[in-house]
Parts: structure tokens; sequence; C-alpha cells
């Protein structure tokens, strides 16, 4: 089975990271990041590179394809080569997955079309005009179209899907190996749950347009 | 502030790269990736590479240091190069921390003698016979020296340095901004919640002395 994790420039780490830990640990997995051209790509704050050990052209078939976001998402929107890849790999794929701002890829792809979706909290609002309706659920199952929420939603993203695709003890494995028993220090992880001058902050920061 | 995490052969990525989101988003933090040469570094399971962009001998005075863990830890144990390196810079550090059996190797650099540490649960037996007192907790603070769990808990360990080092409203805004509000599907993120024959057979197959 093959995990495609897909990377372009200015990608947050985390948005591949935390699936690729756990995808990668599912029996019989072969998980592969790709991008347009092999070798390093750098993150969103250009201390951090992952190497694409394969390119758009080589990846022609993954059972699993996994879109991060991050600031680099933007830019992505209007690249035809990166989105017509999404179209192609997705006629074939058993599940089709995205981490954070990846799902307004998916959707500008035009593969979330009349699906519910989730997306970070600061893009929900951008990706109502892709005709999908979105959710403020951190993990999203519309069909075979799985979305995560912000950044470090994808482990929870990962270990759902694990679990349909190996079933639920391969997925417990996962989670025991990778320790995976959370405990924040704070509980901020949401705009319900931060100070709401914080969020405030944020919105009025944000590159997407707000409610 | 600098921050240097350190990569060697067959680390475990999400050790890494979890506690690099949160702690490259404090305030004036400054991240690098540190090896003994620089370039890519190979994960534990060889289909990741992170890109050192500094070698041990250009970072000498890092205000903070983690180490990651993963398989590559074993062989890690006798490398003298990384071992002076850190304690070298710990002597400056303001923090020295570990994710997962990155704390066997500030175990094994002498750092950790008479205090209390963590590890992977798998490596909680193994970290005593460098005069350590192991404990059970997610995230330890022993003076400057700040241990975590396996894998995933280098999140919530970052988070709390975070705050330490920044304040806890610095701390929830990178809480929320990464949208870490956690919601496993499973609850099997520890030895004591996993079922039991899932424990066993972990501990039946770990490279590490099991109690």
């Amino acid at each position: 089975m093959q995990i495609a994790i897909a990377l372009f420039d200015r990608f947050t780490a985390l948005d591949a990271v935390g699936p690729y830990e756990v995808l990668g640990r599912v029996p019989g997995a072969e998980t592969v990041f790709v991008a347009e051209r092999p070798g390093p790509v750098r993150n969103d704050s250009g201390t951090l590179a992952l190497v694409a050990d394969a390119t758009f052209a080589e990846v022609t078939r993954p059972d699993v394809v996994v879109v991060p976001g991050g600031p680099g998402q933007t830019p992505q929107m209007a690249n035809e080569t990166l989105l017509s890849w999404l179209r192609a790999v997705d006629a074939t794929t058993t599940w089709t997955a995205s981490v954070c701002t990846g799902s307004l890829l998916l959707a500008a792809a035009g593969l979330l079309k009349g699906r519910r979706a989730t997306s970070h909290w600061l893009a929900l609002n951008a990706i109502k005009r892709y005709d999908v309706e979105p959710t403020g659920e951190r993990v999203v199952f519309d069909g075979k179209y799985v979305t995560a929420a912000g950044v470090s939603s994808g482990i929870d993203m990962a270990l759902a899907l694990a679990g349909r695709i190996a079933g639920d003890r391969a997925a417990q494995s996962i989670q025991l190996l990778t320790e995976y028993d959370p405990q924040p220090p704070y509980d901020a992880g949401s705009p319900h749950k931060a100070p709401a001058d914080l969020v405030a902050e944020h919105r009025a920061h944000s590159r997407h347009p707000q409610p």
C-alpha cells in the first residue's frame, strides 16, 4: 500500500510529519514524500527541509494521498501541476486526505465539491467558496475523503485512518508505540477554548477571509 | 534564542518535528537542525530525510538543545562525537531537553546523573543504569533538564517549555495556531491504557531490557 505525502514550498512540517509517523507504521505501508521536483523542500519558516524522494510524475497510483497545509498553500491554489496531479491520483486512491489548509488544495482541485470537510480554524470560512460544507470537527470522513483541522490534528486523522485501513488493534498498537496519550499543559487548542482576545488577534492577522 | 535539534541516523521523525513545530513558534526563537555532518539525515524507516543545516562543530552555544530518540539511539550511545557535543553545549544551555529515547543519550553523556527523568515506556527500565530515577510521567522537569516520554509526547513537552520560556500567553497562542486540541480516536496511548496483550507483545520485541 503506497502512501504519498505531497510537499510544496512553505508547507507546515507537522502537518506532514504527524500523519507520516502514524501511517508509516501501518503494516504493509510504503510511504513516499513527493513534490514537483525531487530534493529538499523548505517549510513555512525556512528552517526545516524535508527531502522529496520522488516527483509527482513518478508517483501515479498511490493508494493514499495526504496533502499538508501551511502558508505555502496560498500560491499553490494556482499551481496546475499540483492540482492536476491531485485530480489524477485521486481517480484511483482508496483514501484522499488533507491536514490544515491542505483541504483548500483538495477543494481547489475540485475534489471536495458538495462534501463536508474541515480545515485550520482560520481557513474554515475560506473553504465555502468551493462548494464545500465546512464543519468545526477535528477529523471529517466523507466517503473516501478525510480532512483534518489545523496542524496537530493530522495525528488524530491518521490514527482514525489507520484504524479504517488496518483495524482497531493495528491502530492501537501504533498509538501505544508513539505513546500518543496527549496531556497538553494548556487548554487553548481551539478557538472555542482559547482566550477570546487571542482568537481575535489571530483572526485579524489571518491571510484567509474571516466570517 | 537559538534552539538546536540534534539529528542522527535512524532518529524518529516526530520526536524531532513535534518539538520543532512548537518551539520554532516561540517569539525570538531561531531553530537549527544539527548533526555530525550537514545534509539529509534518514529516519528509522529510511523513508524520511530531514536536512541538517549545521554541524555540531558550528553550533557551540545554543540556548536550548533538544535530542530526539528512535532506533538509531542505540549505536549513538557509543558515539563520542555526539556525547561530547552534548556535554559541551549543556555547559551553557538554558534548557537541555529530550524526547523518547533521547533521554538515554543525555544519560549516557552523564547529564542526568541523580535526576528524575522519563523516556519511551519501553526504555524506562534501561535508563536506571545511568543513575537516573525513571518516572512514568509524560513530561519531567528537573532543574534545566526536561525529558519527555515516547514520540508524540515531545509536543506536550515543547508546549510546557514554551510556557516557561515565553509565558503562558505565548504558549497558548502556539497551541491555538497549531490547533492542538487532541482527540485520539482510541485510548491506547500508554502501557496503562492499551490492551495488556499488546503491551506484552511490544515488551517481548523491544531492544531495551524490560522489567
